[in-house]
């Protein structure tokens, strides 16, 4: 994001930076609005770094013995160097989801989806040493390919499982959180999620951006029965309180809203409370943006 | 960047983040701190995000027939793809001065010196391929190493750059300063600033990251001469306007201080500056916090 021009509370049109790629002109007014949901102002016109299509990619899928070999391998890719593109997570619920889904044929297992950019021989190179070091955890065998069909048949689970999730209980309403923690604390935190959740009796699958330490939750809930909807809402409350203790935080992507308002002072304390309420009446006194939302005024 | 720990004018000590990767827990401060030059709070503790030292790297030095060739050689590097990790230009009065002081034989043109990280098959393709670029727009030889001696050796004028530009001049007090455009017209910036440099009659070698786009000069003035800390005082103020021409920054890394608060609201506008100033009282109502740098609140 280099740019953006937002509508402010008083009605002034804002430029919160020029086109250069970096600057150190004042208050990084864009990132400070970008992360607003709305609370400071109307965005209006972004302007974008864009990324050129590398020139040539491998992927591939891996299953793993459980969800802590996957997270170890994420951990020891990332470490030795190999530059992963993307590093997505499913666990065994999300690999079912997708079988049924998209009629696959995978284990179902937890499963790690990677994608390597780069040059034709840098792609092969990363492929194969991520194949290495997940053989060396037990985990594997590793598939891969670089022709994009190929590629994109590997993916196709994970291109699927928002809605392979939803076909896991049809009529069901599909509520999605998300947390995210140190990637030390990943593999932990998703175990004791998955145990809580078959303790509650709940249907959530599980997809994690494990390159973050950031996973999501698929919660699919039948609202006409209470006892689950107040069982969902304990698992998401037990998620946020898990992760928090780990030193994460109530949320990786999705937003605080008005959801996760109550646990902004438990994550950062009310010094940081204090000073996001500061900007929000410096900048929207009259509380019109997006009100009630991220912070409360008043 | 991951977290501060700031203390604030109320005497709070604020925790802008967990340790978490990445959060989307309200308002960025983390970011807002950082850029703020000490005028919002007094930054007591950081969490970085760790890189690891690369399991190769390959690096090297070209000379280009001149900075707009050096500068096209740069960009067709990063749009092609390559992953270059440092990308610096020296003009052809810095490599004179770096020759001069650290006893070298370059030959006295542009030059670009290039770094690349990964593994050892990877960094050796991408050098090669920044010698094709370079090749194909009549730049070169281009000289590189991958043995950390041998890298050493080459990059060697770029690290003694600040020391040469001092010994073209001994006696001489010397003023940093940077500016940052759009990649796309750095060539344009720098080959106009280098003839205002020559006009002027003043020293002043230019370093740049062209990969950001963004160039420093060191300006060696003799205090003593009036009318050349005039001259100096004119050569900075054009640079700046240049910048803003272009659609850039009055300044890329070295930040707004004193000195270049003058520039803000032509560079981003009033709405800008008033948010910045809204923000500055509500955070800092007394100035007590380096007040009178970045935005004037009384």
């Amino acid at each position: 994001m280099l740019a953006l021009k937002v509508v402010l509370a008083n009605g002034e049109l804002m430029t919160t930076a020029r086109r250069a790629r970096k600057s150190s002109a004042g208050y990084d007014l864009t990132r400070l609005i970008v992360g607003a949901e709305g609370t400071l102002g109307v965005i209006t016109e972004l302007t974008l770094k864009l990324s050129g299509i590398p020139e040539a990619i491998s992927a591939g899928v891996c299953p793993f013995p459980s969800v802590e070999v996957a997270c170890n391998a994420a951990i020891a890719t990332i470490q030795s160097g190999v530059p992963v593109a993307r590093i997505e997570l499913l666990d065994e619920l999300q690999v079912k989801a997708t079988n049924l889904y998209s009629k696959l044929a995978l284990p179902e297992v937890p499963m790690l989806f990677v994608e390597f950019h780069g040059s034709p021989a840098g792609v092969a190179e990363q492929a194969e040493r991520f194949g290495e070091i997940a053989r060396d955890l037990a985990g594997g065998p590793f598939e891969w390919a670089t022709k994009p069909e190929d590629r994109s048949r590997l993916w196709q689970a994970r291109h699927d499982a928002y809605w392979a999730a939803r076909g896991l209980r049809p009529g069901a309403q599909a509520f999605a959180t998300d947390v995210c923690v140190p990637i030390s604390r990943l593999a932990e935190c998703v175990t004791a999620t998955q145990r809580e959740i078959a303790e509650l009796g709940l249907v959530a699958p599980i997809l994690g951006h494990v390159g973050d330490g950031n996973f999501h939750l698929s919660l699919m809930v039948d609202m006409s029965d209470t006892a689950e909807v107040e069982a969902a809402k304990t698992l998401c409350e037990r998620l946020v309180e898990r992760a928090l203790a780990m030193d994460g935080t109530c949320t990786g992507e999705h937003g605080v809203g008005q959801g996760k308002m109550k646990y902004l002072a438990g994550e950062l304390g009310s010094p940081a409370l204090g000073a996001m309420a500061a900007i929000k009446r410096a900048l929207d006194p009259d509380d019109i943006m997006n009100p009630g939302k991220i912070v409360a005024i008043t």
